[in-house]
């Protein structure tokens, strides 16, 4: 018999060993690693435990860094392509379309971890092109003495890279890496299980990571601080929203249960990089909103989710707001790439039913008498 | 309590008044009209349908045919992204990558059925665009006088269109304009659940469209009546093809337990269109593979797929085999962006789950000992 499930929810399409979100506890884990002891290592290391199921050797991390150093340049017809695009695009639809260009012309195969590394170490030079012509700056090659994170804020800024806000990035990207079954990731596993290549299945999840619904909230986060401007304003400003029934972005989570681990490290990155003033200003929000929230809406415990702090870490490592779904995009693509890698390993077609509600045996009447 | 449904077969999304699929009847039907029905009606005309709800007044059908013509006209600057696409391409790589560049710098905007028409209208002009180019052709404009089918069919021979294979192509446009919860309508759904844009929507629905278990498949049989080349040589081909237990391209679909009406409609068109002796040939394999397949897996019940005769009248309209996928999804973008309109009028979020099956509690060792 089938089963009617409106938006899938509560329907498992699979089983998976890369991500488990456990909402009551507040833990993420990757392959079986808690996020907390993972975001002290590099972003390689935590791609390759993704893509492998296991973290590398000094020789196999190694290798991916140097595969990661290649990688991550892109031709020059590309830079061109990106520079052709109109000034107004948002950076996903930029990305959306560099990703499936450069997978045209590839021969189609199963999908493989060569691709993984590949668009994986692209997208942070391709989002970096695109803000630096956007803003009418040089663009700045990948330079092969930094790691990935190092490299991702050198080729944004133009300067050497600093410690702190490259070690804030590493973080950032780890921790947004994979998140379950996201509508991205789904999207993702869907056009790989027909059996579609890698830059296709990559393609279509940026199509949904630019989704308000699914990545597009840290910008408003920042628009929210901003607006609130200084701390004595928290309170009045939040009223303002709750009483005209508005969502506050940076609060709830539909998986969460309590606070998000991933806010939380956040938070305490945010404590090394932001300046204390608007870190100030963050916490002050944060605490004002979690009480309004809990005093107004008792039964719907909400949380601080990981947008709060993403936006705050963006911001204070100077990554503007039009950048962050884009740079968001640049961690899950490890996910993603995860995700279609085991949906290909062991494949079912992935189509469900719809069910047909609406007129049966219509005549077709000729023109003049419609 | 969760349901683990792999594939998500038998699990219903959500209702539709779209397109209905009667399996056992061998019936498809658009928005309470038989297949059989709207085939004498103009692509224009059913497109109307499909977005709508209802067939066109005149007046409607009127402006429709003026919005094609207005918007099948693509701009210099994307011919020459065309052209400057690699060689070797799959049609559905370039589609994919000309979709989402012409969607870049759009505001983000509710999909329309203003996109819809943008859309469709456009893809059979970058279907025409890339074949040409890649044949070393010069390109040839949209012509104002012709309806879409014609027109499609002079961009491409850049001859006056032939009325037998425009008609030809019209019938083939509508008849696979839609089919219910396929692997690229669903992944159309599943990026405007999000809230994402139309093209957005439907260039991830090409993603998924090129997989070989969806959109592929057209090119094989080709292939196969080509290979076996004469009628006498069809029962040994197709033995040697059983006998090795291969599947037979252009048989069995998973919901028709009946003929496909639309293969029967194809069968009609191929009449016409095809030349005598293929005809003969296509006929005699038809025949000799069902009675075989009935002798061989009585109870498997596989009749004739969409797939067989579409290639027949694809062949025989001068239409190759590495188009007929992009030729495909410039009918089924009417049937994408009819989903997706009616996903945003009522929408919710599509997201199922996935079940962690992997280790927990792994402890990150350093470097040295791993």
């Amino acid at each position: 018999m089938p089963i009617i499930a409106r938006g899938l929810e509560n329907v498992i399409v699979d089983t998976s060993s890369i991500c488990h979100i456990d909402g009551t506890a507040g833990r993420l884990i990757y392959r079986g690693y808690d996020i907390n002891d993972l975001v002290s290592l590099s972003f390689e290391e935590v791609a390759f435990l993704l893509w492998n199921g296991e973290l590398p050797t000094g020789k196999q991390l190694a290798d991916l860094q140097e595969r990661f150093k290649q990688e991550r340049i892109i031709p020059e017809a590309t830079k061109e392509w990106i520079s052709r695009l109109p000034p107004t695009s948002n950076p996903l639809d930029a990305l959306r379309t560099i990703i499936s260009m450069m997978g045209a012309g590839l021969p189609l195969t199963k999908p493989n971890i060569d691709n993984a590394i590949s668009i994986t170490a692209k997208i942070s030079t391709i989002n970096a092109a695109l803000y630096r012509i956007r803003n009418n700056k040089s663009l700045i090659d990948p330079d092969q003495r930094y790691n990935h994170a190092e490299n991702y804020v050198h080729m944004m800024t133009g300067e050497n890279p600093d410690h702190k806000k490259a070690e804030a990035l590493n973080k950032y990207l780890i921790l947004l890496a994979d998140h379950g079954m996201n509508a991205s990731t789904f999207t993702a596993r869907v056009v790989a299980s027909t059996l579609s290549d890698m830059y296709s299945s990559v393609t279509a999840a940026i199509c949904a990571l630019k989704g308000p619904l699914h990545g597009g909230a840290p910008g408003p986060v920042l628009r929210m601080l901003q607006e609130i401007g200084t701390p004595d304003q928290a309170e009045a400003w939040i009223k303002r929203e709750l009483d005209a029934d508005r969502r506050l972005m940076g609060f709830g989570h539909r998986v969460y249960r309590t606070t998000d681990p991933r806010a939380e490290i956040l938070r305490s990155v945010a404590s090394v990089t932001a300046d204390r003033k608007f870190l100030n200003l963050a916490e002050h929000v944060e605490q004002t909103a979690l009480h309004m929230l809990h005093e107004l809406r008792p039964r719907k415990r909400l949380y601080t989710n990981v947008e709060f702090y993403s936006a705050v870490v963006m911001h204070s490592i100077g990554f503007p707001p039009d950048m962050f779904t884009a740079t968001f995009a640049a961690s899950r693509a490890v996910g993603w790439s995860a995700n279609v890698l085991e949906q290909v390993a062991n494949n079912r077609l992935i189509r469900p039913e719809i069910e047909y509600t609406g007129p049966l045996n219509k005549t077709v009447k000729p023109l003049p008498e419609r």
